[in-house]
């Protein structure tokens, strides 16, 4: 079926672009990508080059390449693959899909197992000369590894010279990242060594080429400074296929003492293991995963195909294989966003982990752990203590968000913006995101052993940086940041002060907890971190006492920050109007959203998705109506927020609208890809995490407390069915909703039965049964 | 002599332009002025109109007419007179300064009695044909009235067509004031009736022009919509001379319920009177007025004269008549900056009064208790309570400092600054400086009938305004404009929280005394304002525990505002390079200042000149030698800062040089007229009041506590002697210092002996006594 004029799907797991679009080089490099949360790899060709953003990027290789970026790097490519005719005018004319005639065309991807396929026919006059297919995929078995199958099959007789190898002439988004590169070969496999700029950090492609079909008449290499190639010679007939398997493995100096061993190593398992046979092996894991992680949705295949596409894309984004790396906002399709972590990851990312692979989410909070000496270190820099996290982490946790990067493009001046001091609602969202696994796992070992001592850090911080009003009695939050970034500088940001105060009360209750249940570990964590007594009173009495904006009385409407109703009421189709400059930045310090009520996304909405039982239906409704039109959804956080929300005051039109909008965010290229001058393109994971949000929270209303599930589903109405799994406790359930019933299947393998509520039906779901209602 | 190249000095009390500069229309119209606190006039010429900039600023008129500044109006001209020459070739050709030529020129301005003269000879060939001598003043006896004398000698045979009365086509900076204008004429006299746009406010200038010359041959009215004048027709004979005595009257409706018969009774009187008669009973008032505050500099001309003329223009300024008006910070030069006070009123323009003429200081300070509504309406809008004084602070004390007016000159955007709101130290700078005027007067009553409810207003407007830090246990000012307008929404500014605890301080002191000496006032007042016994507490709170920034350990420096340390460290020249556009506004948001630790002007230095004891001398000297490579002077108000703190560490060349400097700023024309395309020319009376404070404070090392008057010269080498009267108490105190001595003088109708102590030898002069020491 047709998804949109390039798009179309056949199976409902396959993406299939129809017509090559030389104007989305960038975009659909990442929409097409493999990966494996080790490396991602752009859905790019065989024979492109730099100019055609081919990019392998790879975790755990932070490196500051300009004096401000701090990104990951790219790392030479090692599935450089190019047939080139070699023929009776010109002794060499290139295989281009630019040149010539293209006769069929197809690039694909397959989010079932993360293959990535490719096939062209191609000549140069009206006959076909060639047909070439090529496929490759990035191993769930071997994180280090990628294999690739190249096959061109000759539709005349015709010399062809074939070169594969490593290219190291590599799109970098800032900068250059290695000082060193050295090529070599050892056996049949061909090396690059290169180290990092800043870091020193040593890296190595490896790769192997094994040819397995027309027999070459000549093969030679060619090593150079920065690449290196097997260059094989044919003389085809009509009929012949030249074909090959390529495999390319990368080990960084942060994966092994050796990189270079290492990646000969896995160079010479996967040889021996063949294509194929890894292939399967790779398959059985994405098969586990999809297990899990799955929803069904039947009756609408173009919605169950995109919310596909976005659990694929959210999966290979995370690297869940570590409890030391983080989710990038654009996961590993490229290095804008720094290959770095956001608040994104916990309230995007990780809920369809903490609800279908918990142990994945709790690597993923035992990197907050990791990184609480990065907070400490912030929260002390800007003068308050405590765990202040970064608005942008990667590994060590220390803030990486530049102080100047937009630029403000009608005059070429960088604009100061304070992501990175002002937006304080990461700290309590990691807090949230800690209660909330502990919820729906039941994890106190997790809580001993790392979430305490983050609550206790984070309450600690938004104690020492709340203010209290003497004149009002009451705790404040004053220059924020809230999720709506096109307002900086704003004071008692109800979404921040929410979370703040929600931190407080766990951080209490955590704290009491311990006091109760492991004592012993309290006492010696409160040694560690310096904790008094007192402390705990301070936290109380901010708890007590402040400040979150109430809904106005004359419409339930409540203010997003202090005086938000004063500023210009006017919609975003007007500010586009006024951009002088279709490249500005709308935010701070002078855009053109700035004194106006344009949010560039969700923000009391996104409290609301968030806490959904915190306010009651006609507040939701009320806020709903008045913020809806004034949102731009600048950000691809936004839409999903919308989408949950209106499922649950029944607008289920633009629940829908809303639903489709976020999960074809990256497909359908619907985001601009440079902001004020900045490269904001790449993989949109948090749209991505949150498709499984809007179907199991929005439309299926099922939330995680304490004490079991909670369903309460509002089903768009052209869907039959939706199925799902959550786990509570470590007890699994498959829900299924359909029409008018829902289904209730625990897993003959749990401990303990599963508590649920649906639609105030109270059940006990116990081990192995199955409940109709 | 020459004060600068085209600036020159006969008398001392003169200042004399000696070649036209047309560049200069705008900025010495202003320098040349005459006004009497109630009018100021231009120091253009009678034949000129709107385009070089003639304006009659009138006080008390204030109207907005643009929908955005609210401003003085610009009244019609009714000094308008022109003769031109009808002659042979083409029946009509204008006597100009800019055709033909000039054959001696000279503008000056007399400053003891404020009369503006002008004399030019003429010719169109090589001989001189007319020579014109011109002279005006704003009488001091009728406030309403100016006066002008105009002659023209023939120095050949010829016809002159002379033309004099009301020209309505006049310069107004924003906006067109007047919906209705109606001319007339009324025996011998011409009125022009208008009322403003925005108020609806009746404005009449009326003119009588008395011939006193030649006879004319014929003369006849030409009565316009928008001008109204006399016409005589002469036919000189070499030799001969045209005058006319010219008399303009001006009363709006807030100064009369019929102003045209106002108007044109004050002209009956002035025509009865005559010129000469006005002129002498002006004079008797210039000379008591300069009995008080002048400053006699011996040795060093240039400094006389220049301090003379900033005197005068601080007197013309000032509404020393009435209570309810305020000194505009442009005075009545033109009509930028609304016409209107700022924080200068108080800290520059009042000290020399409060010391020398305290009565005017009194009605000015009351003009504060006046607009008190004003204040407690701003507080509340902006969600505080007491008294947040406007920043531009017009008749009501309502805010009418727009929040949009700098445009961002590279983009045309309009910049929100936040001087409205973020400055808030206009509020605790009024209450030192009615504390200051207590010390200086002990007039008790002013505090039972006005200090006391500004001062609680403020000291609960400072309590509301301030945050208590939990964790640092001390009360922060947050997000503040200090004086250096370059950094807005700083924190901690050094000179807003310590004026907040001079204010706490002085507020409770002021509650103590009363208690004791008005117990009943204290009563009616507390329940007039809803003052309750707890919040005389609660500020003592506050006064306890607010944060006053410390000197850094390594060099005693004070950081301006918290974290100012941080910002870039670099000099104002090379911010200078760093401009797009030179029009460009270097603060708020984006300017090249705002990162950066150039300071607009004088902020830490700015808290030492009006505490001069509060710090010891080498932590003055420390700050000194710090802030003052990075202050660029973008104010009128920093060179005179930065002289008084430099006499008082004993850096005197830079004394004496900043000294000249700020004396000079309008004279001179120093500063910018436009920046970020808002025009602030005009006569900066802050940097004129600030002149008497530069020799009295400065220099003589004079202050005066509660128990007297303290000394400590240290005069430039160049200077022989000062001598200026003081008051104490209302005991007058003549100081004169020489070289080596100091004399007192107090005044033989003093009633009480004054307390002097000069540098720690402390003296009481009785009634007439003279002390030399």
């Amino acid at each position: 079926m047709q998804l949109r004029d390039n798009l179309a799907t056949e199976t409902g797991w396959d993406i299939t672009e129809q017509r090559f679009d030389s104007g989305q080089l960038v975009t659909n490099g990442s929409n097409f990508m493999t990966g494996n949360g080790y490396l991602g790899y752009r859905g790019t060709f065989p024979e492109w080059r730099k100019a055609e953003y081919v990019g392998c990027v790879v975790s755990d290789t932070y490196d500051n390449a300009d004096g401000k970026w701090t990104e990951l790097c790219t790392v030479p490519n090692g599935l450089f693959a190019e047939a080139e005719l070699v023929d009776i005018v010109s002794d060499r004319s290139p295989v281009s899909l630019f040149e010539g005639k293209t006769f069929s065309y197809e690039r694909s991807l397959n989010v079932r197992y993360g293959v990535q396929h490719r096939s062209v026919e191609w000549g140069r006059g009206n006959e076909i000369e060639v047909a070439i297919r090529d496929a490759r995929f990035a191993s769930y078995t071997d994180l280090h590894l990628l294999c690739q199958t190249y096959s061109l099959d000759a539709h005349s007789d015709m010399k062809v010279r074939f070169t594969a190898g490593i290219d190291g002439d590599i799109w970098s988004l800032n900068g250059e990242h290695y000082s060193d590169r050295v090529t070599g070969e050892q056996n049949e496999s061909l090396y690059f060594d290169c180290v990092t700029q800043e870091k020193g950090l040593p890296i190595t492609v490896a790769t192997t080429v094994v040819m397995t079909g027309a027999q070459p008449l000549r093969s030679s290499r060619r090593m150079e400074k920065n690449a290196c190639y097997v260059v094989y010679e044919f003389e085809l007939e009509s009929g012949q296929r030249i074909s090959s398997n390529q495999y390319m493995a990368v080990y960084s100096g942060n994966d092994s003492g050796d990189p270079r061993r290492a990646a000969l190593s896995s160079l010479e398992r996967a040889v021996e293991t063949g294509y194929e046979a890894l292939l399967v092996s790779h398959k059985a894991v994405w098969d586990d995963r999809w297990n899990r992680c799955h929803v069904t949705i039947e009756g609408d295949p173009a919605a169950q195909t995109v919310l596909r596409y976005c659990l694929y894309q959210n999966a290979i984004a995370t690297p869940a294989h570590t409890d030391h790396l983080p989710i990038g906002a654009r996961g590993l399709s490229c290095q804008a966003y720094q290959g770095a972590a956001f608040w994104d990851q916990e309230i995007f990312n990780l809920p369809v982990f903490m609800y279908t692979e918990p142990e994945i989410a709790r690597r993923i909070l035992v990197y907050r752990y990791r990184t609480l000496n990065g907070a400490r270190k912030k929260a002390e820099d800007l003068g308050y203590g405590g765990a202040f996290y970064a608005w942008v982490s990667a590994d060590t946790g220390e803030e990486i968000c530049p102080s100047f990067f937009f630029e403000d493009v009608l005059t070429g001046r960088k604009i100061r913006n304070h992501f990175n001091d002002w937006q304080i609602h990461v700290s309590p969202d990691i807090a949230f995101t800690i209660w909330k696994y502990y919820q729906a796992t039941g994890d106190f070992e997790f809580l001993v052993d790392y979430g305490a001592e983050m609550m206790f850090e984070i309450a600690r911080f938004l104690w020492i940086r709340a203010f209290y009003n003497p004149a009002r009695d009451r705790y404040e939050y004053i220059r924020l940041l809230g999720p709506d970034e096109y307002h900086e500088n704003v004071d008692n940001n109800l979404f921040t002060n929410y979370q703040a105060q929600y931190s407080f009360r766990r951080a209490l209750q955590i704290y009491q907890l311990l006091a109760e249940r492991a004592p012993e570990a309290l006492e010696t964590l409160k040694r560690t971190i310096g904790l008094s007594d007192a402390e705990p009173e301070h936290w109380q009495r901010v708890l007590d006492k402040i400040y979150i904006p109430a809904p106005r009385e004359k419409d339930r409407v409540i203010p997003q920050f202090d005086r938000f109703f004063e500023l210009e009421d006017v919609r975003p189709d007007e500010l586009e109007s006024r951009l002088l400059d279709p490249g500005e930045y709308w935010g701070w310090p002078n855009g053109v959203a700035v004194h106006t009520q344009v949010a560039k996304q969700a923000d009391v909405i996104q409290l609301f998705a968030i806490h959904p039982d915190a306010y009651r239906r006609d507040v939701m409704k009320a806020n709903y109506a008045y913020y809806e039109p004034r949102a731009q959804h600048g950000s691809s956080l936004s839409l999903s927020v919308y989408s949950m929300v209106a499922s649950w005051i029944g607008r289920m039109d633009q629940a829908y609208e809303y639903f489709m909008r976020s999960c074809t965010v990256d497909l359908f290229n619907a985001n601009k890809a440079v902001s004020g001058g900045t490269f904001i393109g790449g993989i949109h994971t948090a749209a991505s995490g949150a498709a499984w949000q809007i179907v199991v929270f929005g439309f299926a209303g099922a939330r995680v407390h304490q004490d079991g599930v909670y369903l309460d589903p509002h089903m768009p109405p052209q869907w039959d069915r939706v199925e799902f799994l959550m786990t509570f406790h470590r007890n699994d359930l498959r829900i299924e909703i359909g029409r008018s019933s829902v289904r209730l299947q625990a897993d003959p393998a749990n401990a303990e039965p599963v508590p649920v509520l649906v639609r105030g039906d109270r059940r006990s779901v116990a081990p192995g049964e199955t409940v109709e209602l």
